[in-house]
């Protein structure tokens, strides 16, 4: 196991990304954001999403060097088509006109359509929290997740990311699939032979199982909480692919591309300037004092907080990364 | 049973409002949206809901009377002060200007403060929808729903609805609260001696309980999905408390008003206009397509069809009120 400064990390991947074709801003960009999931112990969203990554852009699915066309869409909506690139690139792109929107109006809507997500939904909204916004943020994604009752998937594992600034200038964020697990974490039960938990996937006949195989062979994942968390799904999709104007989860077909993995839909953010809000408290803190009173109930960790610690532990001590891992990347740099 | 046109029971409803202290203006509005949520058989927020208007009324803890107090927030921000009013007549008078600035901007949000919120979310998203807005709103309301490992509610039920246009001027809706179930459900089971369903509820000391009363007695409810929906009613109390200035669920205290049985705190919606989205098919045939996606997948029922149907029916033969209930609603009307 080596340490490695969060720098150093951000060029290897960034020599990854650009010698297996992507721009040098794209590369930097999901360089960013791919070793700050690593730093922040979001391991799932981190290194190991490179080989991914790299077979994606190696199968031609993703175009590594369009620029992003921003369209404006209104004095606070921003319309992004990232033209089959990534969807970090596409936000990056519009970030400093949809804050300058929503610090002028109250509010921005941000719709990226035709763009590529692997990553983790936090960091999309993290920034803006940062400025001082409360961000909404909704991905749709691959067809994984059935609504009860179905007997296939339509839903992607669609996240949905909130971000909101807090006194001292901390933040508070979440980042959540609407299913109850994760793809990943489906694909290991079956690689090590675990049953999932129960209400967390149904088979190919729409029966509950707690096979991972059966989920993964051609069955589907369950939404957290039944029917409400079906419908948050339904509410991300419709955010994310109708607004937007970018693809449904069902509708995402990348056969011809073999290696493929990232989902091709849409996105949306909706920003808010919460000093426009009522609260002679001020909003910040006023969530300060939520968070206070979460703590005296007992809740003692906050969304985030285990991130912020991973983030602290890595400034100090580096991003510990295992000498395996450290062989793959580098076998991921195309010659 | 008799059953009862919509206006007749309206103005049943008005006379019962006004008779105890309500404006004329408050008074309409209210039995519309009452008499509307038991016209679309959404009982527990339809005439059952009465009895505890009226107690509310007569403890003195609402203002019955009061102008809303709209104040410009931005091109895209409304704020409105209810002045410890009733949460739908503040609704009612900031719809017409923000649904303008939406239309205007491409989206408006409406932050609403010292409200009272006794009626079902759904009726305030839907009228936005039919006119071809999306719409999120979130209320929050009393201390009843503690977040996972807390000894103690700090959430309110807070409910999350979401409305959108579908093709054919159909809409879309869903209102949800972030508890498994609601508080009336449990006084319900505690009364008839059932046991709740696992993961709804705890007791005192934080423990998961099955018994009613133990949840009643200085237990909590839990939300839907664990830590997914508890992060829901997080957000849902920074925008609907935070973000407008009203109280968090945990400061409300109605003791000094015997009887009072209405939360006051706070109320946020988004409204976006999706004709600034990037679908060339249009917003509503996209929805509609993902309605079409989700039959074939087998989900019969669309979030609010049921209660479309219900519409439907009452539309063709009045609705149906039992002679006790009539009885008690007359009994309301104060001399």
């Amino acid at each position: 196991m080596t340490h490695m400064d969060f720098d150093a990390l951000v060029a290897l991947l960034r020599r990854i990304f650009q010698s297996n074709g992507t721009s040098a801003t794209v590369a930097d960009i999901l360089a960013r954001n791919c070793a700050s999931a690593e730093r922040d112990g979001a391991m799932s969203h981190g290194l190991f999403r490179m080989a991914g990554y790299v077979a994606t852009l190696r199968s031609g699915w993703v175009d590594g060097r369009v620029q992003p066309r921003m369209e404006e869409g209104g004095a606070s909506f921003l319309r992004v088509d990232a033209a089959n690139g990534f969807a970090q690139p596409a936000l990056a792109a519009a970030a400093p006109l949809a804050i300058e929107k929503a610090r002028a109006t109250g509010a921005c809507v941000i719709a990226i359509r035709h763009s590529h997500h692997f990553a983790a939904l936090w960091p999309d909204v993290e920034p803006f929290a940062q400025q001082g916004l409360v961000a909404i943020a909704m991905v749709n994604s691959m067809a994984y997740v059935a609504p009860p009752g179905a007997r296939h998937p339509v839903y992607g594992t669609n996240p949905l990311a909130f971000a909101a600034p807090r006194a001292d200038g901390r933040i508070i964020v979440f980042d959540q699939a609407v299913s109850v697990l994760a793809h990943g974490d489906v694909q290991i039960a079956a690689r090590d032979g675990h049953l999932l938990p129960p209400d967390a996937g149904v088979d190919a006949s729409g029966q509950a199982t707690r096979d991972p195989r059966a989920v993964l062979d051609g069955g589907a994942l369950l939404p957290f909480g039944g029917h409400k968390g079906a419908a948050i799904a339904l509410m991300i999709e419709i955010m994310a692919a109708a607004l937007t104007g970018g693809l449904f989860s069902h509708e995402v077909d990348w056969s011809a591309h073999p290696g493929a993995q990232t989902p091709s839909t849409g996105q949306c953010l909706i920003l808010i300037d919460p000093t426009r809000g009522g609260s002679a408290a001020g909003f910040a803190n006023r969530v300060e004092q939520l968070v206070t009173a979460l703590h005296d109930a007992g809740q003692e960790r906050m969304p985030g907080d285990r991130r912020l610690a991973a983030r602290a532990r890595a400034l100090r001590d580096g991003i510990p990364v295992s000498a395996d891992m450290l062989r793959q990347l580098e076998g991921l740099i195309a010659p």
